[in-house]
């Protein structure tokens, strides 16, 4: 029975072959590099696609919350939280099992203290460093701060310094090939210059999904950590960061209302499914995902006969953008549509069907 | 204990005292105005929420998903689902108890249709009528086609056509209380005319949050369907359908890190809690919610000093505006931010912390 006679609703479908070849590719480039490849799994937040990642001799992984971490601790021993760490989650820290080795992401020290004095097992600290996204983290010029906070961590009893954390995060903000490659270059230099100054021994850890996907050569960091490339959507696409063709993840929605006069359809597919991510084509039109046809086997190619024009909290309104589309289109069809964040849409959506028919697991809650 | 020794992480607060405020005001007007209150469950999506509703004598539904009626069966017994019905959840439709009376929403045959040969239990049957708003819905002008569609309706068994459903969801999209009065008296004349039509003994429900909280008089309506009034927002503030005093729940963040530099705050408050929703001040600058301090009875006044300008999928930043602001928040510390959009904000959340400490739930899933 395909994927298709499962559909009722709304349904996020997982293509587990595109998935697969994507962190295959991915795994492989990490490899050549000989650095340490540390996915992110706020993307998938899936311990059934996470075992993909085993297939592959993975055994690090990063997430993005307290929360993450303790739905992987049930199949992981070894996990980054990639977030500054918020000291009133110490007690959850606690609760997880002592085979579990956990890297905590600190930039200051009135968190170090309240670390050092609430808790009851051993973790280890990474410094996060800002190099060039300017969001958060201490400068990674900014030498002193660094040596200072590295030598704080280095006095406490139960933390343990082990090296520092970029994002360059203004990598999705690129509009081509040539600004990913420079953001990555600009980024990789100060994580370079750091570890030229503190020396071999510790992780330098980096590695967004776009700078990842587009860079061949890696210098500065010891671990990547992409995260978004299992799945890329259509911000990635946007950005040249992958093809369609790579998109792994599609919202099945049915059509519930068409309008002739206007050369729409409603589908149920809205805000509370995908989330409100938009992106903008370059005469300014602003789209919340692509359509394609669902199929047997997954789905085809992106159609540009229709335009994914407005998403409300349960509406999705879909123009076509010549009579023989929307001709083509009934109601009560499905049709498919890429997500424009597909970490977002995964987010909201809790779960995939696998073009397979399996069903995956996500992790509940914010 | 207060609320606030139970935080630990981002976290939807809900001010039990402004919301029953809004609910009974709600429902005040709409008693007053000699109208049938149909409150939509899609903002709080909560059973003990709606609980408040009962005690008001409510009696009557509406929520926007398949999903989100079977949640609500278990309490209530007359439940309207507001989307233009989708005919591959039919099976969901009948294995809801038919103490339960439900309304089904349709804008065209087909689905009329496939209902009819698929249902096991009886329905009612809504129109959707368009009264001005331009997403779906049979234009409320076009009496020929509400009239062969309602024909088609009353010639199948199992279906009961009941009536007409209009939603003035443009009035989303005003500046001010006079665009939303103008919208409110478009609609409701585009209603009255089709309650002259086809006379009393209909339902003819309309009522949108900005219209049913700005006017006070209601003609042409039989039923009035507002939501977010229970909780309101920035969105609503923007339009001046509320005041932030009016705002019933609020996300408490820890601040987890300080800049100086840029006098900026990161707190763990970003698009997987808030969604992505914004706003824009007259100056054109983007906000994402309204800066408040949390006190042990709820939370104090909007605080300007603090403008919340970016938010990504774990990350919240805050500029200070002025040094004293800045200065007077520490890492550590919680603040509280009322959401763009409570809706949204509830629907990722999945449950609220009240000021009284009750932990209150969420329909589960999209």
């Amino acid at each position: 029975m395909s994927y298709l006679q499962q559909l009722t609703r709304p349904t996020l479908i997982l293509n587990e072959t595109i998935a697969d070849r994507n962190l295959n590719a991915m795994a492989q480039k990490i490899a050549n590099a000989g650095l340490e490849f540390r996915p992110h799994f706020k993307t998938h937040q899936s311990l059934k696609v996470a075992h993909w990642y085993k297939l592959l001799d993975v055994t690090k992984i990063t997430v993005s919350s307290v929360r993450m971490a303790s739905y992987f601790v049930s199949d992981w021993n070894d996990i980054t939280i990639a977030f500054p760490f918020n000291r009133h989650e110490v007690d959850v820290i606690n609760a997880i099992p002592e085979r579990v080795q956990l890297q905590l992401v600190v930039l200051e020290e009135s968190t170090v203290k309240a670390l050092s004095e609430t808790l009851t097992r051993p973790v280890n600290i990474l410094i996060k460093v800002d190099s060039g996204y300017g969001r958060t983290g201490i400068p990674a010029k900014n030498i002193a701060a660094l040596t200072k906070l590295k030598s704080t961590i280095e006095a406490l009893p139960k933390l343990t310094f082990v090296g520092f954390l970029a994002h360059a995060g203004h990598s999705y903000n690129s509009t081509n090939n040539k600004e990913i490659l420079d953001i990555h270059q600009q980024s990789e230099a100060k994580v370079a210059a750091l570890r030229a100054h503190f020396g071999e021994g510790y992780t330098y850890s980096s590695g967004d999904t776009p700078t990842c996907s587009v860079a061949t050569e890696f210098n500065g960091p010891t671990e990547l950590r992409p995260g978004n490339h299992i799945f890329y959507d259509c911000m990635m696409h946007n950005i040249s960061a992958c093809t369609y063709n790579d998109v792994a993840v599609c919202m099945a929605v049915p059509v519930v209302a068409k309008h002739a006069e206007e050369q729409k359809i409603i589908v149920h597919g809205g805000g509370v499914h995908f989330s409100k991510d938009s992106l903008s084509t370059p005469d300014g039109s602003t789209y919340f995902g692509k359509v394609v046809p669902l199929t047997s086997e997954g789905w085809g190619a992106v159609n540009d006969d229709w335009h994914v024009a407005a998403l409300s909290q349960e509406h999705g309104t879909l123009k076509a953008l010549n009579p023989a589309a929307f001709d083509a289109v009934q109601v009560g069809d499905w049709l498919g549509i890429l997500p424009v964040h597909s970490c977002l849409t995964a987010n909201l959506m809790k779960g995939f069907l696998g073009v397979s028919g399996t069903v995956y697991d996500h992790c509940e809650g914010q």
